[in-house]
């Protein structure tokens, strides 16, 4: 995964204060000027994920925080994540933006590594990977905690690696996309993606990873047997994609392939619920 | 709701096409320079929203959108939302913002909608409102995008109104909370959470909002019935909040609020599925 | 008034530390590399404002802060402000900001103060607020040296409040306008202008704040009662608007309305006189 | 006068809009959707000036401009500014926007032509000029405002020009910080402050410009002449500085020297007031 | 190599503009407003780049460009690049900027053609790479440049590739470098630095690319031939950097290499002289 | 010279960071969470800068720098240019992004004292100064390097001095082009070009500064004898510029005049080689 630098982070996490805080806080002038501590607690079962950008986050509003659980750490329902101490007024209001982080990436971070448990029952090696369907603005953050719950990032964005779906065949043809595509970067990897074993077999020998877009998983099996057979699989990372969620992701670790990488794990990850408590 | 005039969302959505786009597109260098057309077509039944967003996402890559469908239409599966026409690469540069956007916005629109309509059944004077629990960076369209389904922003921010929870009131007491919101400014609505129909009844006199926060509708039905025979009801917006969802929005819509508040209705909105075709 | 943290005004300050400083100083390259004492001395009567931001201006400038007076303090002629201790070309490089951000903050809120001042003499209960006659860019600062002052901020901005012009009336009508901005959100109060006693009559049984604009104020005298007689009168606040200054403040105060607002307390405040001295 | 390029007014008045827009706008969406026509116009003499900017305000927010008056203009009481087109929704919610900008604007332009005008009654090549007293983050806005009123911008910023002020002086003394200064760049013109005629007198060999800072204009005029008997005079610039209002310009104009600075023109203008009327 | 938006130029030109021109322009003033044509002539042999960000300079600043060459066209002394049509202020405005921008992009891809010419007179098939050596600020047109020019953009930032460098391998060993860089992304090739033969060999089976550090030509090449041997040579990509230049790369281009990078193409390129004319 | 005060810097060296590590670093994640030491090594003779720029690079990312030679020093093949100490991983994300601002400051500084030097063994009051000609994103540091090397930064941007060029005199005309120029503001010095001895004596009443532009030496010796003769060469400073490079900056240096600049010093400069050696 990749590692990202505090600099990086604070960037963001300014940018997520001002949406709450621009116009400052009306209730909190209410707070006398006093110190409190704090606690944020998980209610369900998961994967604590963002607890070092909700570092961030409460450091900036000059909240100090003690005791964090490290990111990754398996977390049971009424468990404590962090101890925050600071001024009441600090502390409420960065309280949502902590919370929105850390809920949102845990909430991805615990899908991410329930479905690769799931997985890994059936196919030790396999890897779970996200998309970029991811929500704008919050995107590296996303990204992060699929890396955090065990996943693999993918693409970043459309700069970092070549992936050539099935709009660019349309509109160039596999082999002038392919051909053009390698001439994009020698440091890039080339996928393509594929809706057939036939398409398969045909892109194999150009690329570096082949994604099976929508297809059975008999079919992919279909596809890796034949790769085989042809002695290509061995050189080429299989991918599959396309609706893989928790409900199929077992039948889909059967097919043969490397990675299965998913949108649900980000789109459709529901927040790992927390609050935060005063503690008295 | 708010009007967001276009040069607001103009900032957001260079941010986005940032996000996807700032080490340019390496895939499509191989697209050949020419025009083409596409459409987006959901593949689910659902309220459409973010159209008009991702008419500007598609304008600032410099394709043209056409027979967009208005949003807040109801949209089945199969159903066209836009038609869009450019330059091949660009289309495809776009695509990913615009889908990430639209299949968000539509989902919240959507569940908003939903649970509206099985609200109004039992109460159909009733609201529903979003919350703060909002993707860090996404907010605006979040909100948005629960406006255009049905539902009431409710604050947008710290600055935009008050709101005394419970930690509030523990470190402040309500009465000194109370008082010192009050001075916040005359602008202001006041509402604070209550957690039992003595509360409720204590804050009756002083605010303008009650929320009834985590309490189960049977307690926030004799909460509402007190407040009407000591007088104090007409003369309040009362609001249930908690865990509130599409299961048991019926049951809290019965309980006599104005108001129901959920998180659900954003966090936990399942994306619309939508993709983007080349029409040939 | 809202509590505006720290992170968020220096986002501000930093943007107003490049305008004076993005090409550097071209003069302070001839001090030696000593520490020195400097400090902020009043040259007029008045109320202490912008203090905590000066403050975060020299630390932005790694200068120490020390001895400042409280935000809201009155000050006499001749008295300190503040004392800074750093490096001396670090202090002559924040000095103007420092001062310009001190002047004009403190000017706005001692023109509040005064005119509070006279207004409750009059009425002790009445209460001053801003408008958003306010400078570009530096409108935060504005409005939270108005709530130093002791007056009330109004509205932020376009989105934190219901506030029915005469152009929106005049466009919509006023029946359309109240309904369409009662469902603009129930977190919002509802505020319209009115400009006669009939107007005033039609839009009490509507609204949460009715504004009397530019009306003498025998008229307002005359409007104020007629709610009254109606019993319109304590279910509303009630707002002076238009004109009002130092000259007038007592007349409008003695109307019976709950609030003046004034544009004059920030567009029209002449800053409070301070400079900067070395200490030897 | 410096020529300040659309696209750097762009930027700024983004973030103008930004500041009363963020939100959105929760009134307007009362407004049905209506082409309009409205007009600005002024309830004071005085100076246009801002009218460009106003215009690009608009046009960010899709409103057409026609019928500006330029900037400069002598206006009347009752005259038109500008006529501007477009939706009603986009009218209102860039008209306050726009009038900030105008009234600060032209109250700048007004209050400078007018001192100019009195000051060229004594001496008609005096020229007045402003100083860095500005609102920070509007000083774009102000030194702009100045030059149209047919002053002169003075220093922009600490990086543009050499002024060796006497807490330099105090530091460095006088010799080290001219020295110094010189060595700054050779397109740099120095300027120095003096308190006195003997300052005056050493500082006239080693610098472009002599400022006379809170010096009486009696002794101003005798460091002039002896700065003429001298035979030093003719190659400097003298400028004197210090308090210089509408009320003593007259009697700092006849004090011999070349320019007026005047904190004054920007900190004390009062803004010139204007309104946005529909044309029905 | 990566097609770079519209709008994302966008984002640094008003950046760069912003350098020159946020204090306006001083000169100008003096310009008449009429419109002029102006031509950039190239004064220099070499390979035009920049020449659709210029255009883009000069869009932003109101002016037009017609009958601009082709970015990658070979230009010849006293040749036209393109001609410019507006106000004479704005191309005066724009002008420096542009040049700035078509100067050094063009330096860049001239001096990468040139060095790719002399290396593929030894290795038709081989490409020359840029490096991370870039000028803060400006890498992303630097990188455009290279590809302009026939390289290779390689790595953008450390986001988009692994390298492992020596002190990666000095602190973690290469192993668990290897390992660890494995487990970054499946979509992200590793490549590894190396300086001897052993330490090639060694890496030849965990890695997708072997860069040759600062080794002489003589050992790349037995280096290349024992991994020939080994049967190694083919899965890889072999990639020769430190000190290649122009009177090196023949030999280095001998050594059986695929890529060269150098850091000379970017950092040492010199600017392609041009210059504006008014055309009269 | 200007200084630049850290606050403003950072704004800048954040940006620089942005560009290497906004997707975060692949490869460190290999590396341990080990503290260690690093040394930067200059391996060629040369005038060392960027030195406190890199200070600020590095402590940004929480890295601590000792030991560093001060801007200026004259630094020799080997010899260190820093220490710094901290995790692995900070250390080598911030490598390159530090390496490029020193490397490239360094150059600039190198080249600029050579020439001064070159150019004071025959005129020994002579200056050295940039030009505009810089890298978009970079040129206060490009010109903040040119002052550390002992050369004068000249016009920062347009706004900070007039400098009538020709094709300004083309279009409006010398004598409209300094009258309207010294309109612009009492604190600019007016610069003109020239191109002949008749020019420079019909420009030497006016101005403040002429430049010989693309002139010989010979005939930029003939036009300083004729101002001499004239008695306008006192109040003057006399500029060359045009091509002055290493190899005939001497010549131009006995021409007469004051002041040579140069924008081969800035786009011209070579990079001054360094390593960061991790210390074991």
């Amino acid at each position: 995964m990749s590692v990202v630098p505090r600099v990086v982070i604070e960037e963001h996490v300014r940018r997520f204060l001002m949406e709450d805080l621009a116009l400052g806080d009306v209730t909190s002038s209410a707070m006398p000027d006093i110190n409190v501590r704090a606690e944020i607690v998980v209610k369900q079962n998961g994967v604590a994920a963002g607890v070092e950008v909700a570092r961030i986050v409460f450091e900036l509003m000059d909240v100090e925080v003690v005791n964090a659980v490290p990111d990754g750490s398996g977390v049971g329902k009424g468990q404590k994540i962090m101890d925050v101490r600071g001024k009441a007024r600090n502390i409420l209001m960065a309280e949502r933006t902590a919370l929105n982080v850390l809920t949102r990436m845990s909430g991805i971070a615990t899908i991410t590594r329930n479905m690769l448990k799931k997985a890994r029952k059936k196919n030790p090696a396999i890897r779970i990977a996200a998309t970029r369907k991811t929500t704008p603005g919050f995107r590296l953050f996303e990204k992060m905690a699929v890396v955090i719950g065990g996943g693999d990032m993918h693409r970043y964005c459309l700069g970092d690696a070549v992936l050539i779906k099935n709009n660019h065949i349309a509109i160039a043809g596999i082999e002038n996309a392919v051909k053009s595509a390698r001439a994009a970067s020698f440091t890039k990897k080339i996928e393509v993606e594929v809706r057939s074993v036939e398409e398969a077999v045909k892109a194999a020998k150009h690329v570096d990873i082949i994604m099976f877009d929508n297809m059975i998983p008999d079919e992919i099996k279909r596809a890796v047997e034949k790769l085989e057979n042809l002695g290509l699989r061995e050189k080429l990372i299989l991918e599959a994609s396309g609706g893989i969620n928790p409900e199929n992701v077992e039948e889909y670790a059967c097919t043969g392939v490397d990675v299965l990488s998913s949108g649900y794990i980000i789109h459709s990850a529901k927040p790992l619920d927390m609050s935060l408590y005063l503690v008295t």
